[in-house]
C-alpha cells in the first residue's frame, strides 16, 4: 500500500513562516513522522512539496499508477485552482484536503475551497497533526 | 478527562436517514463506539442529542464547569446560527466541529459555516469515523 | 389514513395578529373545520402548533410511524432553517407547504423559501382557505 | 360566472415534454377535464394557450369584460416579464398562478417569480390537480 | 405599569464571557438594578432570560396580556430570526432593542437586524447601561 | 418631417389602469393631442401600440425608411429586453424614451433600464406631458 | 411665479469641460437663456450653482418661502448625496431632475440616482435643451 | 435529412445594422449560401427569420415533426429568455446556439446564456462562419 | 464638564420637515431643553447644526480643546460619508450617535451606517428623546 | 502556412479521465487526426499540452514568430487565468478557444470566461470534433 | 512651473491622528519639506487643505489657471466622491493620487477609490514619504 | 545592499506588447536603467522576469537569505493568486508592488489586488517610471 502527501506553495518554509499562524515544526519533520507512521503500518509514504501549480498537477496524475490515497495539502490553490480540482477528478484515488490551520477562521477570500467539493473529506486546524489524522483517516478509507 | 459529544438536529435518525449521503450506523452504535473508545484512554465520555438550538446552547453552556473538550456535529444549524456560535466563543472550552458527509460538496447553503470559525478545527467526510478522528484530535490537543 | 397538520411559530395568534394580513379566523376554527373535514373523508386529522423549531423537528420526526401526509406552515422558520428542511427530507412523508398569504409578495426576507425545495408542492395566498385546497391536494395525492 | 384557464408558453407540448418533471396527461385532456369541472359548477371555463407574451397580455386584458377569476401558468415567463405583471396589475380580476412542478425546487433562475406578488395566491407541484385546486380556490374566493 | 426585560442567548453567562466586549457585570446584577428602578417608579419589572428561540416567542406573546414595553435584548438571534420578528409585530406592545455592545462595530454577519425594523427604538453600546437608558425610554413612551 | 409615437404592453389600458399612477386620460386622447401638435409644426405624427415585443421590434424596424424620430414608452419591456434595444442601436433614427411615470421612484425591478443606454435622452414622471416635451425634444434634435 | 435653477457641482466649467460629452455652451449662456425664457412667460427665474452639497442644501431650503418649481442638475452628487435628497424631501415644493447627458448610458456608478425617487420627474440627455425642456414642464406642471 | 435554420431578433437588418460588429452580408446571402452547402450534402435546409419571441418558439416546436438539427441564433433572446430554453428542451432535436459576433467579449448582459445549457454546443465570433461551422457540426452530429 | 450637540443635514427644518417621521418639536426646542438639562447638572451644552460635511468635520476637531463629549446626529450623511467616520476616529471623544427616527426601519440605503462602527453607543427611534437618552448616556460614560 | 494547437491542463488524461463528459477519444489520437487534416491542407500542425500556466504562456509568445493562428483548450485556466488572457492580448496571432464540453452547461464556476472576450471566436460542445471545426475556422480566418 | 498640494479631510490633524496608522510628522512639516524640494528644483509649490468637499473642487477648479500638477490626497473622499472625481476629469493638468498608508490594506469600504482611474498614477503606503515620491514623478511627467 | 526586482507574467514582452497602455521601452532597457541606478546607490540590483507562478514563489523564497527589498510587479497574477500574496507574507521582506498602467483605470476584473494589502507600499501609473520611483522609494525604506 502507497500513500502520497503533497504539499502545495510555501509549505517549504514552514516552521519559519509566521510561527504564530502555522506552529514551527518543519516540513522535513512532518514527513519524517509520517514516515515512520508508514513504516508502523506497512505502507510507503512519498512526500512532495511543490509551489508549481502545474507540478502539483503532474504530481496527482503520476500517482494514478500505484498510490491508495492521497493527502493534499493545496496551501495557497485551495482557493482559486479549477485546473487542480480537475485533476483530483481526473484521478480515481480518493484525496484528502488537508490544512494547518482553520482557513474557515480567516480572511474571506480563504473561506472558500474550490477542491474541498472533490476531495473525500478534509481536516483543518490542527498544526502538524492534521496530517497525522489524515493519515489514520485514509488507512480507515482504504481498509474499510 | 472529560469528552462531550454534541450531535444537533436530525442526527436520531441516522441509519435510517438518507442512508446513500449519511450512512446506515444508528447513533447508538456511534455513541457506543465513542464511549468504548473513551474507556481505553481513561476519558469519561458523554453523549447528547438534541434538536433544539436553545437545548444545544444549555449543554454547551453546562460543560463549562468539567469538560476538557467537545465533539459538535451542528447539523443544519452549522449553517445559520449565531446563537451557537456566540455559545461555543462564550465557554472557553475547545469544540471540534464534525460533519458525517463534505458538507462542502453538497448545497450552496450548505457551503458556509457559522461555526466553522470560532472552532478550533475541524474533521468531515469520513462518516461515522469523523467521530473518531475527532476524538484522536481531542486527546491531542488536550495532551499537547 | 392519518394527516398531520403543523403550524409553525406565532400561528398561535392567529385571529388577534395582524388580521389585515391573516385575517381573523382563530387557529382554533382552522383545526376544527380540517377535522370536520377528515372525519368527512375518513381521515384522522392531528394538529399541533409549536414556537420551537426543535420541537416541530420532534413532531416530524414522530411523525414516521403512522402518518400518510402532512400539511406544514413553518411560519418566520421557512426561510432560515435547514434543521427543518433536513427533517423534512430525513422522513419519507410527502410534505406540503401551506402559507395563509403570498409569501412572494411580502418583504424580501420572506422571498426565498427553504422548505419549498423539499416538499411536493406548495399553497399559499387563501388564507385559512390554503388548508383547506392543501387537505384536498393531500387526498389526491395519497389516493393517487 | 366565468373563469379563464390561461396556459403560456411551452405547454402546448405536455404530454410529450420532458415526462418526468411535467407528467404525461395532454393539455386537451386537461382543459376537458376543467370545463366538466366548470359544467358541475355552472361555471363557464374558456381556455387559451399561447407561445406569445403579447397574446397572453392581449388574453389578460380581453378578460376584463366578462371574467370572474384566471387560473394563469405563466411557464418560462413566470421568470422574467415585467409586462405580464404589469397586465395582471391593471386588469381588476383575481388571478391565480399555477405551476404543474414544485418551481422553487429546480434551477436557480426559476426561482424567482415576477408574477407571484401581484396574484392573490400560487398553487405548484400538483401536476395537473394543480389546476383543479386551483380551480376550487378560484370558487371559494368568487363566492366569498 | 408592568415591564419586561428578555435576555436572549448567551446572556446566563454575562459576567463570564468575553468580559472584554460585555463587561464583567453579571445578569443578575443588572436584573437587580432593573428592579430596584422599577420601584423608584412604581413599574412592576418581570425578568427572563432563554437560549431558547421558541421560549422567547412564547415569553413575547404571553406578556400581551398585561405589559406596557417590553425591552429586548436578543443576542445572536438579532440576526436571523424571522420568527422572532413576527412575534414582535404580532403583539402590540411597544418593544425596545437593547444590545450591550455596538452591534454594527463587529462581525459583518452582526451588522444587520431583523428586529430593529419592527422595534420602535434601539440603544446600544453603553454595557449595563444600555438597559438602564432603555428603561427610561420605555417611561418616556408609556407616559407621553 | 416624420415622427413615429410608439406606444409599448398595456398601455392601451391607460386612463383605466391604476389612475393614482398612470392618471385618468386615455391613450386616444394622448395620440390625437400629440397628432394636432404635429399639425402645428407640419410634422407628420403615427402611432402605434403594441403589447408584443416582436411587434414593437418589427415597428421600429419599419421606421427606418421615412422616420426622423421616435418616441418610445417602451412600458415594462423597459428592464427586460435586450432584442428592443438592439432594435433600437441598429436602425440609426434618434429614439426618445418616454415614461408616463418616475420608473426610477418605483420597485427595485422597475429602476434599471437596458433602453436607457442606447436612447438619445429620456423624460419620465410627468404624466401624458412626458409625450408633449418628448415631442417638442424630438422637434429641437432633428431641427438642431 | 418664480423658478430656481441650481447647477451642482463642476457645471461652472460647462463649455470648457470634456465638451465631447457636456457640449460648449457655456453655464452664463445657458442662465441668460432661461432667463429671456422666463421673461417671455412672466416667471422670475433665479439661478445658482455651488460645488458645496452644503450650499446647495442650503439654496434648495431657502426656495421654501417663495419658489414655485426647481430645476435641479445634481452633478456628481446625483449618486451618492442622501443629505440632498433628504433635503427636496423636506421642502416641499416640485424638484425636475435635469441632465445634460444620458447618465443611464455612462459608467455604472452613475447609474443610481439617489435623487430620482424624490423628484417630480427628470430630463436628460439633451444638453442645454434639457434645461429648456425642464423649464416647459415647470410651467405645465404649476399651471395644471 | 433536413436542417432547420432559425434567425431571431434583428438579424433581418443583416449587412446594414452595425456593420463594423456584425459584418455587411445581408441575411438572404447567408440563408442561400447555407441551403447551397445543403444541396451539396444532400440536405433540405429551411431558413425563418422572426422578431417574435412566441413566433421562434412555435417553429421550434414545428420542427418536432421532421428536422434532424437546428441552428440557432437567438440574437437578443439568448440571454433573457427562459420560455425558449424551455422549447428547446421540449423538443428533442439537437440544437447548435450560433453568434456571429463573440458575445463574451461584449457588454456584462451579453455575457450570460440561458440558451447555451441546453444546446449541444455553440459556436461564436467568426461572423457568416459561424453558421457554415455550425452546418459542419450538425453533419458530424446527425453522422456520427 | 462640556457635551457638544451636533445636528447634521436637514435637521434646521425640524419641526416642519415630514412631520409624520421626524415630529412637529423644532431644533430650537430640543436645543433649549439640552441647555436646561445641562444647567441642570452642571454641564456646558453647547449646540451646532450644519448642512455641510466639512462643516462638521471642522466643529468635531475644534472640540477636540475642551469637550467631554458629542452627541452627533449626522443625519444623511451617516450612510455615505468617510470623512465624517475618519473625523470621529481622528478625534478621542466619546461620540454617541442619535436619530429621531429607527433608520433601520426606512428605506434599504438608510440601513447602512458608516458612523456607527466609530461612536460609543447608538440611540434611534424615540423622537427628540432619543437625544435626552443620549444625554444621560454622556453622563453616564463621562462619570463612570 | 502554421498552426498551433495548445492543450491545457489536464488534457493529457483525455479519454481516460471522466468519459462520460470528455469522450473516451486519446489527446494522442486528436493532434494524429488534426496533423493529417494538416497535411490535406498544406498546414503545418504543431500539438503541445501542459498543466503548467507559466509554460502555456511561454508557448504563446513563442509562437509569435511564425504561427498564423492557435487552437488553444485553456481547460481550467480559463475561468481564473488573467495572466493567459494577457498573453493571448500581447501576441497578435488570433486565437480560437475550443472546449470539448459545453462549459456552460456545467459548475457556475465554469461559466465565465477570462479568455473568451480575447479570442476571435469560440467552439464548444462537440467533443473532439470541436477541433476540426475550430482548424477549419482557424483556415477560413487565414485566408479571408 | 507650478506644483499644488491638496490635502483633503482630517489631514490637518497629522501627527496628532492614529499615529500608528500615519506617523507622527505634522501637515505644515510635509508642506515645509514639499516647499524647499520645490525650491531646489525650481518649482513654485503652493499647499492647500480643506475638510470641504466643495473647497477641494474649487481649489482643483482654480489650478486650471497656471498649475502644472497636482499632488491630492483625498483621504475619506477617495471612496465616496463623484464630484471630485468629475473636478478631476474636467481640468485637464495631471493629478497624482497620493496616501500615506496602504489603504488596500485597511477596511472594505477603503478598498475602492472612485478617483484613481482618473489620475494618471497613484503613490501609497509610504508616510509623509509618499508625497516626496508623488514630487519625483510630478516632476518626471512634466519634463518628459 | 541589495534590492530584487521581480517582473511577473507577459513583462518579457515589453516595448512590443500593447504600447498604447504599457509603453515601447524593452524589459532589458528598465533593467539597466535600474541597475545604473544601483551602480549609484551602491546597491546590488538583482533582476529576473518569469511567467511561471511558481517560479516567482521560489525566487521571493530564495530572496530570503541577502535581500533588502523587493521591487514586485506581479502582472495579471496580481488579482488571482492567493499563492504569491501568502509568499510575500512568508517572508519577512518589504515589497513593494509596481504597475506601469494604472491598474485602477481598467477592467473591473483588473481593479482587485490580492497583493496588495500584504505589500508595504505601490507606485502605478508611471510606465517605466513607476520602477525608479519604487526604487526610490526602497532606498527610503531600508534607510528609515
Amino acid at each position: 500500500m502507497k500513500i502520497l502527501i503533497l504539499h502545495g506553495p510555501n509549505l517549504n518554509l514552514l516552521g519559519e513562516r509566521e510561527p504564530g499562524i502555522y506552529g514551527n515544526v518543519s516540513l522535513d519533520e512532518i514527513d519524517r513522522r509520517l514516515k515512520s507512521l508508514g513504516a508502523q503500518h506497512d505502507v510507503v509514504v512519498e512526500c512532495h512539496q511543490s509551489n508549481h501549480e502545474g507540478e502539483l498537477i503532474d504530481l496527482l496524475h503520476a500517482a494514478r499508477i500505484d498510490t491508495d490515497a492521497i493527502l493534499f495539502n493545496p496551501g495557497g490553490y485551495t482557493h482559486t485552482s479549477v485546473a487542480l480540482r480537475d485533476a483530483v477528478t481526473a484521478i480515481k484515488i480518493p484525496v484528502i484536503e488537508v490544512h494547518l490551520s482553520n482557513i474557515y477562521g480567516r480572511e474571506a477570500f480563504r473561506q472558500t475551497s474550490l477542491l474541498a467539493p472533490v476531495c473525500v473529506g478534509s481536516i483543518s486546524g490542527f498544526g502538524m497533526r492534521s496530517y497525522e489524522l489524515a493519515f489514520s483517516a485514509a488507512l480507515m478509507l482504504t481498509q474499510a
